[in-house]
């Protein structure tokens, strides 16, 4: 998340979730982040898929294949409590999909010290780089190797939390997340956006 | 690599390399973002690896684990052609260490060609979040699962080039991209900053 606060631009990591022509932040009512960004200043919102390494047989066509979108807009604070709820649902959905159902719901106490902010997606922009490196046509009678070196994010095996209440077993649905990624599909989020 | 350009904030993925104080970045000369910083703008450069999703009992303590650090300084276009080879070199041995020496170098056109800058690190700070969900005392007693789901950055088996040279074959040392990450050790970057 890009903003900028006295000219100086800032690039901050945080969780999020798309709905429609709308993004979702959230976070303490503390967060510097959300605080800069409620005050009504644009936003880049940008998310990188890493896909691989691209190795030419020249120094400079060394590259990385990915997929990023750059979106641009404006947030809002949501104050109406029923948005509020709307916008964290879909952000715990978004980490693992059916999660929502399954956890404890955000009382009175903690929608009032929780920031969630509404970015309308005014603008947006993709970038992918796929496949082998392009090199000069000269070097390619170079014997050097070239090609791509595939970058996965792999979800491993559960970790529980050693505090867990006695008998309280690890729902099924999460075991998809263990599973090794297929080949040539992205390992992360299995419900990204096409 | 966070910018600013008309008051607009943006966030472009970029590769990178550091040496010391500095980040070297480096693209076309028609590049915008560097095109942009080359102006002497202030730029906000973040790194984040995302280690894992952090799966609580309520709803509002869902967060993830991860490593960030977000670096602040002013970029200059390197003009000297030591300079901007040095830059280029730490840009690849980033990405493969011991790939330079096994590709053409950059030639003298290719130098003109190219846009490098040097950022200066007046100023960085780093985030990080690892462990267990944090949840209210209350909801530990809750049948709830809580726990990590671990996420590791996994190099894939390297893919040649189907324009490989005849009798070209893949260096002995790529093979380290294609091991499985080790348990608890991050798959990015076998050669990552401690």
């Amino acid at each position: 998340v890009g903003f900028v606060l006295d000219r100086q631009p800032y690039v901050v990591p945080m969780t999020y979730a798309r709905d429609g022509d709308v993004l979702y932040l959230h976070g303490a009512l503390s967060n510097r982040t959300l605080r800069a960004l409620s005050q009504g200043g644009d936003t880049c919102i940008t998310v990188t898929l890493l896909d691989g390494l691209v190795l030419a047989r020249s120094a400079t066509h060394h590259s990385m294949n990915y997929r990023a979108v750059m979106a641009f807009g404006k947030a809002r604070e949501l104050t109406d409590t029923a948005e509020k709820l709307e916008a964290l649902r879909a952000i715990v959905e978004h980490v693992v999909p059916g999660r929502w159902n399954e956890v404890r719901a955000p009382d009175a106490r903690e929608l009032r010290q929780t920031l969630v902010l509404s970015v309308s997606l005014d603008e947006a922009s993709a970038k992918v780089r796929s496949g082998m490196p392009i090199d000069d046509d000269a070097d390619y009678a170079l014997p050097v190797w070239a090609g791509e070196i595939p970058l996965r994010l792999v979800p491993q095996a559960p970790v529980d939390d050693p505090r867990l209440a006695p008998g309280t077993e690890q729902p099924a649905d999460l075991s998809a997340y263990a599973r090794p990624a297929r080949k040539g599909a992205p390992a992360w989020n299995p419900r990204s956006e096409s």
